[in-house]
């Protein structure tokens, strides 16, 4: 559909918005018109927390998380256990494993998982660096807490490899049924995964 | 569920995100981490062409519709027919009339309909002006143009009495069965107006 915007500066802002992910012209045009609706100190405060973040955002010399820090806060804590490194794909991940406050060490993040259909080998994540950090020494453990795919198996057995000489513990994340799952809805990997990897069970999950 | 951001900037902008209608903080932080992939120049024209939208887009005196210019493209355009104005709710309206190439008139944005429930009254929308427009003389024929629902009916009869009296010819676009519909689907109201207000056919639609 050949749109007839009565702007140029409408038709651009559209058209900047309708690049992203997931966001159509219509969509585009909805969420350029609700901007134009509020004051102009709402606009700017939107367009520049973009483009003050592009520039000045920096990623955790440590663990490549984002950070506004040479270091992150988490590898700067020194409350946190940094003999246990968990190796997750991105922030996002970062930000669910600490949401469960379940977790008291650091993490590595590679930046995604190996993937050829895209293009992504291992000198494209954080891989190296993960070997250089464990190679320094000092941790003890490395769990790796990748997407439970086929990307995220190729990834694991490569940093296993890597890593299976140092002499550091290499766990994974349990896989198996999730909270509140229908065993009947279960996919027959994950259950059949879940009844071989049984665990001792003492009263209570 | 409270967010641990990495960084104070990456939240800001996130929370920015999040403000837009539809768009949860999951998708907003999907739409950061996008851009942040995305170089200097690209995040600074996004940002850019909002602020430069709401700092220099005008609105035309003649039919309120966005512009570039003090009166917009289409009311400047001499081949176009000034003696039929379209009534219409929002720019979107004027961008889809368009789209169908149908129409040669000019256009009023009304920039919304009578809607009491959002506290929108008369006053809010372009009414007044659409009044002294064709008090000013030279137009024919005003089309009504807005939404088939209560709200755009209400502004509809609004309108009819304030212009009634002014020998202008005052019609409203046609509803019916859409192209495409099938009967058995089609609301009752719809199906039954489109019996009342059938008109003669000629071999073709």
């Amino acid at each position: 559909m050949n749109q007839q915007y009565p702007s140029v500066l409408l038709e651009k802002a559209v058209n900047e918005f309708a690049k992203l992910p997931g966001i159509g012209s219509k969509t585009a045009m909805r969420l350029v018109l609700y901007l134009l609706r509020q004051d102009v100190q709402a606009v700017e405060s939107f367009g520049y927390s973009l483009i003050t973040l592009k520039h000045e955002v920096k990623y955790c010399s440590v663990c490549h998380n984002l950070s506004d820090t040479d270091v992150c806060s988490i590898c700067a804590d020194a409350q946190r256990d940094h003999t246990v490194v968990c190796v997750v794909e991105n922030i996002q991940d970062v930000m669910a494993i600490e949401n469960t406050r379940q977790y008291k060490g650091v993490y590595h993040v590679l930046g995604g998982v190996i993937s050829p259909m895209d293009g992504i080998g291992p000198s494209d994540l954080q891989i190296q660096s993960l070997v250089e950090r464990v190679a320094r020494g000092g941790i003890l453990e490395v769990i790796l807490a990748l997407s439970p795919t086929m990307e995220g198996d190729t990834t694991n057995f490569y940093i296993y490899r890597k890593l299976e000489d140092t002499g550091v513990r290499i766990t994974v994340i349990a896989r198996g049924v999730a909270q509140n799952d229908e065993l009947q809805y279960t996919d027959e990997v994950t259950l059949g995964r879940s009844i071989v990897n049984r665990i001792a069970f003492r009263g209570t999950m």
